[in-house]
């Protein structure tokens, strides 16, 4: 390639605060090795190229020097987001022709696409009909998303900082339950519906004097109500407060969802007006008659770009220069991966796996991660995620809140 | 006084991030004076008082160095908290007795209550106690409560943090919901039942890009749901993702909470189960079909300290000292308060107020505060919250997760 070709990126999916390091690197990277005349972005994911929205990211960041840094720690997507799949090629041909027509004009040769397993399959898809025309046009899958559920790939940028944020809030909540001299049980539901790997990050809140959560339930097991009942009455026999971290996809041994139908005695109404944490709590309450609370941890484990892993941050940045030397040595319809290489010392490699076991795919917790009984998750899974969650970025302070970049753009 | 006698400290009521810089305060200022022997913590509030549970707090900090700075950053009570309420001395004097006779005991000369509006009556009813008998013990209420709803000063410990939080995590929602091309509706509930204080702090969140949050409902106004309705229907058509921010506490004109059993169609059964935000988000979907979604700020809001407020927590410390201060002024029977000296460069000075004027008063937003049609704060709002939540706190970390105090003696 030279410099008289462009290459553009685009993000998808739901939002990460890592998702924007990544870009960053994708910028750095092609700047740093001026192998692309032009960094352009697509706004709101793949939409923006059928919809010819782009942005000059080269330009800001030459214009502005604080413009990458910024937005290493600016949370959710800078360049927007959008939930739409591709239509098979054989069904809908022309919107592939489109794109590529798009990426002739623009002169474009290399497309990276941030996202998670439904990007995976936009990458999957481009790279399969760019083959198939002979298009010279790189595709390359980077990954995000705080679920870690994505094949190929060590664990997913965005997770980390997700987990950072789950185990301290729980510490928090520890804190905040611990004050009062009486009985009582606070369930704490976290986001994954389909994959443990986030709530099972709340055991890094454990310390020398906090050992909630108490129990920690994952959708990877069935969810016995029984079971659950009985540990925490005899856990409330030897500890005032007890507390629970739940997934909010936990579910029975048919596969029903634990949620305010399913809660005991009934009379709860419309289901949709309440997840896990608030079924579980009336569940808890009726069967054991002690004080019950439920806490969702909310949109901020996702956003919540003030508490990231720095660790997560600076491979999500290096997952980003890794997809732009991929793209000059001419390797398409992969995703970049983050490859750990040494547990202790924790040290990783970049590398990239075929995009074809990757898409649409979801990568559970193992088994051997998870306890006989189901309540717990093992040292193993401790060992696997403690070294994601290290480190704080400093986050600029304007005005008492943070100091984002703006994204007026996407108003 | 001299230093043959000793002071005690209670914390009561709920947490907030700034109770422990508080104590920090009057162990320090205690110490720097060295006006008293022993500074003790009674555990659980005024039971342990009650209970005689209690530990040497200048002991602990004089073992370790880092113990009054790692205290001030640690959220919720670090000698735990109780909901206990003294009865009417004519009713059960003995109670009375029993706390001073253990004062006595115990060569307690000044009595520390760090809590809100029912940790003041304590205050009051103990210095009334205390003055009939002609004690000479001290009694002094030091403010705390994110709600800041307290009379006699200018805000409460514990709030700017609050309001720091609140407005960040608002300002990150705004990232999270501007990702995607299509219109939508945000609810974000905030604390505070019977003021709306903090609930106005998500004003803050606005910067040069961010106007949410779009609406602002108090408490103290009477909420109407079809002018919130035609006001949402009317912003729809300029903007795609509008967020409103509403206190927990919101009502209609007959004082009803607008909570589930409020919703439209009447589906929802049990009203416990859902708050005002989930209870709007309903009816808007209903009134307009467009996509909405609430999002509770939870307890991270009183708790989650690795979001402080610098200011919040250096005026806490500066309340402890004067509570030391004022006790070897023999002034007894009253609260510490902040008063705001000047408004441009902000500056405070700590006063005291009498106590009978506070206890079990509620200070709710004055109407000035809030617009004419009860949907937005003025500039006065603005002015008056801004400073409070300036500053951010060094918060160390270890394992990758804040590193509080240890507080195992609750357990």
């Amino acid at each position: 390639m030279n410099q008289k070709t462009n290459c553009i990126v685009a993000q998808s999916g739901g939002p990460t605060v890592a998702i924007n390091a990544s870009l960053s690197g994708v910028i750095k990277g092609a700047m740093q090795l001026n192998c692309f005349e032009n960094v352009y972005g697509a706004l709101n994911g793949i939409t923006g190229i059928l919809n010819h929205r782009i942005m000059n990211l080269s330009e800001k960041a030459k214009e502005d020097a604080s413009f990458l840094s910024k937005l290493k720690i600016t949370p959710a997507m800078y360049l927007g987001s959008c939930r739409y799949k591709l239509p098979e090629v054989t069904k809908e041909p022309e919107v592939y022709q489109q794109i590529f027509d798009f990426f002739q004009e623009m002169k474009i040769r290399a497309f990276f696409y941030i996202g998670g397993n439904d990007s995976m399959d936009t990458v999957l898809k481009l790279s399969s009909y760019g083959k198939s025309i002979d298009s010279p046009v790189v595709i390359i899958g980077i990954p995000k998303t705080i679920d870690n559920d994505l094949y190929g790939t060590d664990h997913t940028p965005g997770f980390g900082s997700a987990a950072k944020y789950v185990a301290s809030s729980l510490l928090e909540i520890a804190h905040d339950t611990y004050i009062y001299q009486l009985k009582s049980v606070t369930i704490v539901e976290i986001m994954g519906r389909d994959a443990g790997w986030l709530t099972a990050a709340s055991v890094l809140a454990r310390n020398e004097y906090n050992q909630a959560p108490d129990l920690i339930y994952l959708p990877e097991r069935d969810f016995n109500q029984e079971e659950c009942i009985a540990d925490v009455e005899e856990l409330l026999k030897h500890k005032d407060n007890i507390i629970i971290a739940i997934s909010e996809g936990i579910h029975d041994d048919k596969g029903n969802y634990i949620s305010a139908s399913q809660a005991s005695n009934d009379q709860f109404g419309h289901s949709q007006l309440s997840g896990a944490g608030k079924a579980l709590e009336y569940i808890i309450k009726d069967a054991l008659n002690v004080k019950v609370r439920s806490v969702e941890i909310n949109v901020l484990q996702r956003c919540g770009a003030h508490l990231s892993s720095l660790t997560d941050l600076d491979e999500s940045v290096a997952c980003g220069e890794k997809a732009v030397e991929l793209s000059l040595e001419n390797i398409s319809g992969v995703m970049v991966c983050i490859v750990r290489e040494t547990q202790s010392p924790y040290r990783c490699s970049i590398g990239y796996a075929d995009i074809s076991g990757i898409a649409n795919e979801v990568k559970h917790v193992p088994q051997n991660f998870i306890n006989a009984r189901g309540n717990q998750v093992t040292s193993e899974m401790v060992d696997y995620l403690l070294p994601l969650i290290q480190g704080e970025p400093e986050i600029p302070f304007k005005n008492g809140i943070p100091d984002y970049l703006n994204i007026s753009h996407l108003l």
